[in-house]
């Protein structure tokens, strides 16, 4: 019965296929309609934004794709909402020192991945503090770096993915955020101070991949080649895992680790007997 | 499994329908309970509010149930949130150019579906911001106008259908607003100043039919004979559509509209053969 | 193909399984893995919170549950949201008024369920006005209250029920910020306050019961023995039935009385011919 | 050492000088800079606003000045911002019944003073809580007034009275809303959908007269000719005084009033034994 | 030319102090109006609120007048606003450490002053975030105590002390808010959940003392005899001075202590050859 | 009687005494308590921050002074809160332009002046409304600024000035939360992001520099040399002035202008025959 919503539907598609042509938002060289039915597996040189509520949801749910972007020589650019500092059991943590770990965490997963450390971008909010911060300046916040990086593609946590939408307040910000931010990168009537005070043009953003993306999943990567890149790089935030995350301490017993890999190895994702990630791929925003 | 939800529910509806016969809350005349079950194609005489987040998500959503409502002799009250002044992709555009073109196309629009000018109430929020507005003032917006012109039946975009609801911040807020305020409207402790300073007393809407209403449909309308009126009325938006969209130009290229209405009426949603517009309709706020 | 999404799910839940073992952040005696297979007919000595949106919701989505478990030695803390003042079609009526007259309806309901006057919490927040206060000290509120009761299960409404979450704005808030407070609460960084100024610590809720969980329920208990208690509770809310909540009335005609306990026994939920209470069970923010 | 500061108010006052004559704003008709040396005492014809925290401030503070402009056949707009809806000491009284018979009190008032019942604008909100309102709204609907009204002259009450600035959250927030509505008003960039949807177009209000203005009054007025009248409006608001805010009865005894006439006659504030009442005059937003 | 506010004043006056005698709001036992000209030296037996911003506004305010009353067998109940967590140049110092250090000199200064432990109200509001209050709950916060503890008099920081008000923004919002508690604890129908859900009554405070009342003081006292006791406690507050304050150290070095000592005796206000304190004395909401 | 506050504030400069001299906040090199005495003109390679409301208010303020410091070789940075982009009577303005135009106004006056374009800093607010903005981000903005420019002195719009402060909000927004962010940007542990994600140290502006300080100046800077300067920078702002407010034009007609010239210079504020501007000079939050 989604069909019957097609006209209005349609009506969009007609409107944005033009305008993928030859709008003055400036769509990204390359982005012709060819390119994007490309799979990710064959991007080189472009450049990819990858939003995550917390440092560790981006390795979480698309650390795989990640490395591989990074191996293939595509530029990634990450952008952190909150600094995580809330989530310890230990009652000799404070929040600011906590902050402080989890940005070191963060730098030693995302250089696992092959991402460096100045592609990093730390919005700097509280943990769990997302969804007070003032929506309109969010909402900015997140399209004036679309507006600056001009990426091919935004990776971002998927806001239909009930189950996280409803349970955890930042994730659920996060998402909506970043797709309410891609739409008003779209436009220069949106935060028109972008042009005007930094000489930022509006853009669209062509092509959108939702991480977190369990029943709507409509397209799957294999990771196999680089899975062990992806634990390596969740094994970097220690702080996370037992006993770190009872008990602060820095690094793991070696032990401790080995029996996360073999645990984290044993029950990944696999699809046709390989370990994937799974995405909702839309290019608007409408169900396709 | 829905049934096992069913005790409350039933609670509810018998509590409803002992009040919907002699609350002094003060149904429409003529809210009987047979008539609830009328096809709207029958509908004479009565008031239908239709609120839209948007100046063309009231003809997309609903076009040809409204003409035909017009047609029959119902009044109609369009009520809109936003002015829709930031969705131009052309640079010369101004937000408060785009305004007073919007208000001109939509009042175009709502002519040629036979709704007269004086009808059309705006809220004049901006484009992309209703989220931000104040929501307590917001909702007692909405349900002083339910309160006012008492319709026998409100038309509004469905905040169940979930792919909007994220998308599209308006379209969400929108739709949890008129929810709201339809609820706020029945009981006098809700807004009291209605009552008063401007005399309004409560008001239960009998009948809600949302639009845009995709999974979750349970009410089809055959607009066949009014399909094309619908069509001449999106039609009027120019703004919204290529070339306009990208550089304004207040009028259509016949060619450039020829094949727009061509699309349009090719891809029309239809059902059994016939063009058709779905609502979810429901007259109490439970699942039926 | 919700196991792809395992990975993470995983991470956490090993996480969470060490955790609960020896946590600082101290976990309610006797809260072992065994334990939180036991099904509720078997608690006995038990701490169970009920958080509710209102007055009222709390009977109809698990009055059964809670009349069996204050019959069986456990200590039931219910925590009221709002104070219900707004929900009459009554004129003469005020907010005032309704307040008091529906606290007394709730303590009344309480006693046939078996929760002494006490145990009852109220926030005090206007009805229909929930979604408006501070998020940050509405979480804060729930949270604290968690850290001080420690309770072996709480017991909510269903943020994931959707048709609940957008028709009433209060249920969708409820829901939320019970969800968000328990997550806050165990962790110290979170009201931080708690601990310095009243020495609460911090404390992991074991075991969540969504009531009002229609699609999504996956726990049935059988409320046979206590329905008749049940009812007779919800019968205590005289003032949100007909004829009182048209024209105030403080009682039950017996014969208006005698129809509605006969209709709310015909219609009661069954499953397998067994009156039953449905819910959502989860130990963790995950699906299961 | 005021004078210093006289580069920048000169030239606003150049700029101000030079719009007052040609300005598309459109200044009243008359508003010539003769006029505005007028005496409050000669005018006729005039159009007036008079914005009021509470229903009562307005007598107290310029009921004499306001009995003789509609005595000379000036035409009055009371602009009452909360209904006074909490200040009383009777217990038996409820917010929605007080702001009944505020409402009826102050139409009493203003029957006395020559008001009549429809120059009465009310903007309802709770007494108490003008300060928690959405402060761009409430500026947008004082401006929108303006802008319809179009007064020769607005009457407020004065902001830099510190002490009542201080003491009364409503009086503060009344006092600045004001200000900063007529400055909005002047310009239709401020609320440009009082034009686009209502047509209303920009106003600048060419005289200000600030009430409550203890040490900065630089304007009095002789009211001795109706000072009875002034009494006599005062009395009207019989709840607001012994024994009515204590124990609501609706009328005076006629021993009680006679003590508050001769007690307020008595003491009413003189100024070369004449009655007065006083005011900061300015016709911009500088010191004069 | 104050005198020309005195109309409004007196009527105010006349409601007030026919309200002291037989207002049901309950005033205090022997507020008689003899006892307001009574000097604080006098005072047996009362009870006393001090709100303070921080936790030693209070002692560098009244300290030395809380120590006179204290010996005298009054009971003191300290409100302090934020937890002062953030005024410390020790870049190893952390917010959560910081609240923790704050508190325990605060309950030695007030030991020092003789107020127990229990009779200190922390309202944990973070240092210099008390203006992001939600007001409205901040308010009821402040209103309920004074309904609780029903004092005799209330010290606050003077909102007419322009200085300490735009320079430091929680003395702005406490001094603010303090007198909007005062103002709405008189009225049952501010917050009126007070009064329904913990039985408080409203309550008129009959005495206002405004500390760091600068130009505006109208009331000494004379603290010769407790100013050595005022010196201590402000001692306790060790994290507040140098060397401290650059590197924490939780106790003075003797040397260090009796320069300050000796230094803050010498400068120590004097009038007429004594050590003294000053306030601004007020039994209502105007200038006297 | 202003200096019976003397303990408190004796308290404050003993400890800010020590801290000058050895914080670890990091003062500036030279800003020893000699240097403080200091004139301003003898500046030499300081730096100096200017806040202003709007794009005009530095130059009207002290740009007689901004023109000495830059031709002694200080570097002067500018903070404009607002863009201006509503103050024009041109109907036929739109703020998108009028922001564009305000911002080449104000690169002209501050070329004149002698600030280079790549050292004014637009924050972007809309105009008349940073009262609006979120206070604990707006603060962030201002102390972030401090701590990366780390000037050894401030100039800000005085929030002392009542006059000013209640008449304009964007005035009394700017001058309370420069001085907020002054007092935030010394201690770490306010905005501890700041020093986290970009290195930022705390920083104690030493000396701060009120403009638009009328009665309570104490410092008066002798301007003869650059008021021509000033004159010709304030004549950049052509669309604040009659005849571009009303019409817009980019330039002047000569003769408007040396009207506009002559005006400014024969009414400009003069002391003891030279032309001045006048401060309010402190270095620490308290009457000196």
């Amino acid at each position: 019965m989604r069909q019957i919503f097609s006209l209005l539907i349609l009506i969009c598609v007609i409107t944005t296929a033009i305008k993928a042509q030859n709008s003055t938002a400036g769509a990204a060289p390359g982005a012709a309609s060819a390119e994007t039915q490309d799979r990710v597996e064959q991007w080189r040189g472009k450049t990819v934004m990858v939003f995550t509520p917390h440092p560790d949801d981006d390795v979480f749910g698309c650390g795989g794709v990640m490395a591989m972007l990074a191996r293939n020589g595509n530029k990634i650019i990450v952008v952190i909402y909150t600094n995580d500092n809330k989530g310890s059991f230990d009652l000799e943590m404070t929040s600011e020192r906590l902050a402080r770990i989890r940005k070191v965490e963060q730098e030693a997963a995302m250089e696992v991945i092959g991402v460096p450390k100045e592609n990093i971008i730390w919005l700097g909010y509280d943990d769990g503090e997302l969804e007070y911060a003032e929506p309109k300046a969010l909402c900015g916040q997140a399209a004036k770096l679309i507006r600056k990086y001009r990426p091919d593609a935004v990776f971002s946590i998927d806001p239909g993915e009930w189950h996280e939408r409803w349970h955890k307040s930042d994730h659920r910000m996060a998402a909506f955020n970043t797709a309410d931010a891609i739409r008003a990168a779209e436009f220069h009537l949106y935060y028109p101070e972008h042009l005007l005070l930094d000489g930022l043009k509006p853009y669209k953003v062509p092509l959108m991949m939702f991480y977190y993306a369990a029943d709507e999943a409509n397209y799957w990567v294999d990771i196999t080649d680089v899975v062990d890149l992806k634990i390596k790089a969740v094994g970097k935030h220690v702080s996370q895992f037992e006993p770190s995350i009872n008990k602060y301490r820095p690094d793991w017993d070696p032990n401790d680790f080995e029996k996360l890999v073999e645990y984290l190895k044993g029950r990944a994702t696999k699809k046709d007997g390989k370990y994937v990630e799974a995405f909702r791929r839309a290019t608007g925003f409408n169900p396709q």
